[in-house]
């Protein structure tokens, strides 16, 4: 996980890598899957043969505890 | 749509909003299997609340027919 300033909002981010889209695609449903379990929502960037999920927090515009443990359980899934 | 330049590359975007995360993902799934039975995927961008849907031709670099085709098959779904 890499941590990125976009205009001045800190988001934790990475790129997971997979062999075609379908299995991007499937990891994306995944992650979303999680998000709706704990009501908290990632932008998640798919294409073919790679997902890139993006975790902050919009109210504080920036980085809260909880980005982080989603991030852990995301490397879970 | 739009059409934006990124490093030279021209793309077909256009961002779609939904009422919540649930049905951008579902949306982005639509896409998903437009572009699989196609052979031709776009970057899907969900969100709660949207989907970004960027249309090029990787092998050109560029923008193809193709691309045109499938923006107007994406706005048909």
């Amino acid at each position: 996980w890499s941590v990125e300033d976009r205009d001045g909002v800190l988001q934790l981010e990475r790129q997971f890598e997979f062999p075609d889209f379908a299995q991007a695609l499937a990891f994306t449903n995944k992650v979303g899957e999680l998000a709706e379990t704990e009501g908290h929502h990632p932008k998640l960037t798919t294409e073919w043969g790679s997902v890139v999920v993006t975790w902050w927090s919009h109210k504080i515009k920036g980085l809260h505890r909880n980005d982080f443990v989603m991030a852990a359980r995301t490397d879970a899934l």
